[in-house]
């Protein structure tokens, strides 16, 4: 969608957090900080180009210089209706000429600088060749924590967007689940994301009996059945700022082995909550959740980090995962969401977002954690 | 969409793209391919991950191995139901572990390889980082005519989804536009493109008045007034190719100065038609297209290209641009789309898909160039 962007933001906002980039690279050693369109464009400018296509697009923070952006000539009209666009000049070039070369002149030639993780490989590969001798970090490797750290404007709309998760999960576990493809599940969950006010429904898993098992299964055409545990996880953009909770239901009564799993997960995902203050390293949160389940004897069903952060993206550092020591702090957003796998079988998976307070976390999902019977 | 792919392939075509993409780039003199999620993975394998990001999926063609498909544990069982699996082997690597060590183990570690234009940048720092040896180039700079000549089966739904924009424009004519925003107008072209069968909806211009002049604007909160020039052009994917068309119309009767340059726009487009032929070079179309243009004295209102591929993406080579001199090969599908915009006035494009046959071209859209006067 042209310009899409959550109109929170004034130009204000914008010019801060392109200055605090701009710094935190300096802080780094970087030479400046090169970013294509997607989510951290968004975050840094309020603008998202039409299309993402073979023409590059590239928003070029240096110390040395007020923010430029450079634009295909055909797109510099709707990049000077961006929301930041009054806080950076526009470099545009026309079909025919060379990008990478324009580019170039606004870099130091031998910098080493920080490029968004998703710039295409043909743009960082043309702007290799037009100066060899600069290297690249990812932006992610270089400064993970640059949108960590949510400011107050920016937890009110995760907490909207979670908000939104929770009533899509209210209405869902109304819905008719036995007898139904896992896809039409699916898609009332998407229906209910959009009602609900989201602009982009990112994904909407339905994985019923042993679909369950596969932590990444979305939607199938498997008829759901009664005595079928179903894990729902789904979430998307709400105006511009990121959903994802899970929640596991069982068709008809679930078993005793059933209700036992569902407990233990139930237990870990509080176990990691509780991990969550300030000064606590990410893999802590992880460690704590794990722990539950491998004391219950099921850790080698767990098969995946515990979390990961969540902002205009629903994917982003922090991670929470083993080996990741970087401490919390206050505005940080994040999922907690154990899981057990069993093959073939069935799977369970408790998820909420949480942010970080400075007594401890606060849930921005906060429908039942017990295991919810459907019909 | 997890694993949207059309159907109408089989193992045998993926397993055919795959050797011929393999052998092509053998010839080219790389070591290998290396392709990420994207437009080339769907037509090397029909595999799409529900999502793509931070973790690595990436298919590895080299001469000396079957194909092998680099992906997160998490979704190893989706990639296994992918159309094209069975053509290749999968990799599978965890959280925590590190997937570039994983995949420069099946690499040359002093070759040059092909990478897809889409590859996430970070992934290409990864590769770059483990293999320091190697280097790369783009997929549309190393193999650009890859996915360029299509076969009998993809010029099938090439024209079909080509039908469906057309079915679009009928029905599009008859509704109002006078006194309705353009993004009402734009809204009504993203229902009529899915009601025809289009899965995604990747453009839906709606350019009036003045708004016509800027090629790229999307669409607006102006309203349309009688009087107006409206350019439209729309497309997205249908069955996974692609549709891409333009007409300008009138709100209302047109003055002599509008239907001029209407004509001239649309005596262009048909000379652009008429230079394709086999063996022509890729900038002949344009040059025919521009000639008409330039003779009639708005050559400096002509700003962009004349024409880009399209297939699995609605934006690929061969492009018809100047000093493009790649020969025109019976198959190929691209867009003939000349256009003249009138600073802070109007504009004028119209476009078609064109595919280029034996005996010359043919179009893939044919609803009427005349000036359709709307309501």
């Amino acid at each position: 969608m042209s310009g899409r962007t959550p109109t929170s933001f004034t130009v204000d906002d914008y010019r801060a957090r392109m200055d605090r980039a701009t710094r935190a690279a300096a802080d780094a050693g970087l030479a400046g900080l090169l970013v294509a369109p997607g989510p951290d464009l968004v975050w840094l400018t309020g603008y998202a180009p039409t299309a993402v296509t073979e023409r590059l697009t590239l928003l070029v923070l240096t110390p040395d210089r007020p923010p430029v952006l450079v634009v295909p000539t055909l797109e510099a009209p709707d990049a000077a209706q961006a929301p930041g666009a009054e806080a950076l000049s526009l470099r545009d070039w026309t079909d025919g000429k060379d990008p990478y070369a324009a580019t170039a002149a606004l870099l130091d030639s031998t910098g080493r600088f920080g490029i968004s993780d998703n710039t295409w490989a043909m743009h960082l590969l043309g702007l290799q060749r037009a100066l060899p001798d600069t290297s690249h970090a990812s932006l992610t490797e270089a400064l993970p924590m640059l949108r960590a750290v949510k400011d107050a404007a920016e937890l009110e709309l995760m907490a909207a967007a979670g908000a939104a998760a929770d009533a899509t999960f209210e209405e869902i576990r109304a819905v008719r689940f036995a007898g139904r493809r896992e896809s039409e599940v699916g898609a009332d969950l998407a229906d209910l994301l959009r009602r609900f006010g989201h602009e982009q429904v990112d994904f909407t898993i339905v994985a019923s009996g042993p679909n369950g098992a596969n932590p990444h299964h979305e939607v199938g055409d498997r008829v759901i059945e009664d005595g079928d545990m179903v894990v729902l996880d789904f979430g998307g953009l709400k105006d511009g700022y990121g959903s994802d909770t899970s929640r596991t239901v069982h068709v008809g009564a679930p078993d005793d082995e059933e209700r036992a799993v569902h407990d233990i997960v139930r237990a870990a995902q509080e176990a990691g909550f509780r991990a969550v203050r300030p000064g606590a390293a990410c893999q802590d949160v992880d460690r704590a959740a794990r722990q539950v389940i491998v004391d219950a004897g099921y850790g080698e069903y767990f098969i995946h980090r515990t979390g990961h952060g969540i902002g205009v993206t629903t994917h982003e550092p922090p991670y929470m995962i083993e080996g990741e020591e970087r401490p919390l702090v206050p505005g940080m957003c994040f999922s907690v969401e154990p899981g057990i796998y069993l093959p073939g079988r069935f799977g369970v998976r408790i998820e909420d977002i949480v942010t970080v307070t400075e007594g401890g976390g606060r849930r921005l999902n906060d429908t039942t954690r017990e295991l919810v019977v459907v019909d």
